[in-house]
């Protein structure tokens, strides 16, 4: 097959001082392989990620850069050795969507742990070709990297799944999360929310830790089985060492955190993960060996998550008729979707809807 | 039986500005419970621990205070409860000797975690009697804290296992170390020694990081698979990602240890735990959530071990005829033994052998 000029549209930031004024831009896409498929593109989800990235929180980014990459669609084309999709497929599409395939890590399925893994936006290809993400016409993404979307999700609660659902079910499903187990879940937002719906879903006993009383009744019509306010003075004291997970998605920190607080909640062995990326100049606050060793709790991260784990949140999610609690707008208020994440305002993750004609 | 009026000896710690110059006092051991067990001591390891209580750097200490906390001896009387040991028996005792044996940590055989753990010494009974340690002719322990030594282990060797051994056992059995797997060690002194034996022994793949030329020889001994200077630039690039386990018994970090490093050379999921615990005033050096989440990987602590795992490691030292590197010294010269260990001059471990008429 002759190889076809494509140009994408998307709506990007062409201007880092103007963050989220995105205008529509054409692209090229990455060069088609035979393992790639493409994503004609309906719904795309916002993450912090995408605020992150775009205010250059995480460094320089390229310009001008299309971000987003919680992304549905149907499948627009098929590369020669694609087996598992054909065109009109429903798929998404999360924030990866390449890796070696062939590392230790690809091959154990951690392929989300690549070294050379492709982000879905703001990486560049070996051809130079700038990786642009979904808020955008069509994506192209390694087979590997596709996921199918059962008839019983809709797109628009699927989308959100991508990379805020994924993010918090890998490290639930990692550190043993299911009945007899208690978990905590700090940073009620995307991310959040998720957590408490999939660590019910699993049969965990759930804390939910926010300091925002605007969230409260939600996370009770959630399932969270205890709300713990960050706001009062000693909180952690009544949970000491009752905790087997406790799963931070705060993306930022500051000083003020009292990291040895949360990690005095573990149980023995208990894990405190953080899946959030606070920016470059922002550490994990200070601890001691004290703060670890009483316990032999353990502190460390998660990165979105695999394929496998993938395709089983979304069979919790479609045999549980789990739904997340979104907000839709169409793609070119991107602008407003993305202030209104910086600003903490999002109940509890928007959905952009495709708009490009 | 009446209660009998017993009087004990051992090396103390009288003024603390002269912290090593232990001169011998008399005591008072804890009242004698119908499930403790005494031990007629004949040998005592001397442990990084001592040097940090004695030197306050763990706070103010108990005055006067007997350290001591890798003891063996033959049991001199057992409570009426006491069902697994008869007088004459050689036996152990380590850095614990009491818990609460009713909480959740001591139901699960984490006693060694148990929250009203009684430490070995520089702890107070309810009744006001200070807990002085193995420098000593005896001690008394709970039954729970006091091991059986094989009959093919001599005294002398045992006794370092009961702190030392049991501490760097403990974490390399609770994360899985074992055949396919590749484990480093940090910090190749009394703990870090037996780190090296014991994760041997259990088939993995072993690292030895060390900066000091004088100790190379003997860690290939030891049975270390590979050496790393860590004196050399950039030694841990290649070793990214490699081992699965990193095992760190350094009990000072200081500003200029780069932690980063250390974790950067974690495969995904891998555990850094620290057993050592610095003094009060040297926290673990900074890091960001970019360390952590790339790979998964978890920074941790472990605290001694279960009575469960010394039985393990008992046994593994007993089938395996493992024996640890140590050098005798009669009681009284405790105090050179901690000067040189705080001299960071021994090879590997110091055991002082009863010499209190």
């Amino acid at each position: 097959m002759p190889s076809k000029t494509v140009v994408l549209k998307g709506y990007a930031m062409t201007d880092p001082s103007k963050w989220n004024d995105l205008k529509v831009i054409e692209f090229k896409p990455k060069t088609f392989a035979a393992d790639d498929v493409e994503v004609a593109i309906t719904h795309c989800g916002v993450c912090g990620s995408d605020v992150h990235t775009l205010t250059q929180g995480w460094g320089e980014s390229k310009l001008p850069l299309v971000v987003g990459h919680e992304i549905v669609g149907t499948v627009a084309r098929v590369g020669d050795k694609v087996t598992e999709f054909k065109i009109g497929d429903r798929v998404g599409v999360g924030a990866q969507r390449g890796s070696c395939l062939e590392c230790r890590e690809c091959k154990d399925d951690y392929e989300n742990y690549c070294p050379q893994s492709i982000n879905t936006y703001d990486a560049e290809y070996p051809d130079g070709v700038v990786a642009q993400g979904g808020y955008s016409t069509a994506i192209r993404a390694q087979e590997r990297f596709v996921f199918p979307i059962p008839d019983e999700i809709e797109s628009r609660d699927a989308a959100s799944m991508m990379c805020a659902g994924l993010t918090v079910y890998s490290p639930l499903k990692t550190h043993g999360v299911g009945p007899g187990k208690s978990v905590g879940i700090m940073g009620i937002g995307g991310l959040g929310h998720y957590a408490i719906l999939w660590a019910k879903a699993m049969g965990a006993e759930v804390y939910a830790f926010t300091h925002d009383d605007s969230k409260m009744e939600d996370i009770k019509k959630m399932g969270a089985d205890h709300i713990v306010d960050t706001g009062k003075k000693d909180f952690h004291k009544d949970l000491a060492r009752k905790l087997d997970v406790l799963l931070s998605t705060r993306d930022m920190f500051g000083d003020k955190t009292s990291l040895d607080h949360y990690l005095s909640m573990l149980y023995v062995h208990g894990v405190f993960v953080t899946v959030g990326l606070p920016d470059a100049d922002d550490p994990l606050p200070s601890i001691h060996a004290f703060d670890l060793v009483p316990t032999g709790c353990l502190l460390g991260g998660s990165k979105i998550g695999s394929k496998k784990e993938c395709l089983e949140m979304l069979e919790l999610a479609r045999s549980k008729g789990i739904k997340p609690w979104i907000e839709e707008l169409p793609m070119s208020q991107a602008g407003k979707a993305l202030q209104d994440l910086k600003d903490n305002k999002v109940r509890y993750r928007y959905v952009l809807t495709q708009d490009i004609a």
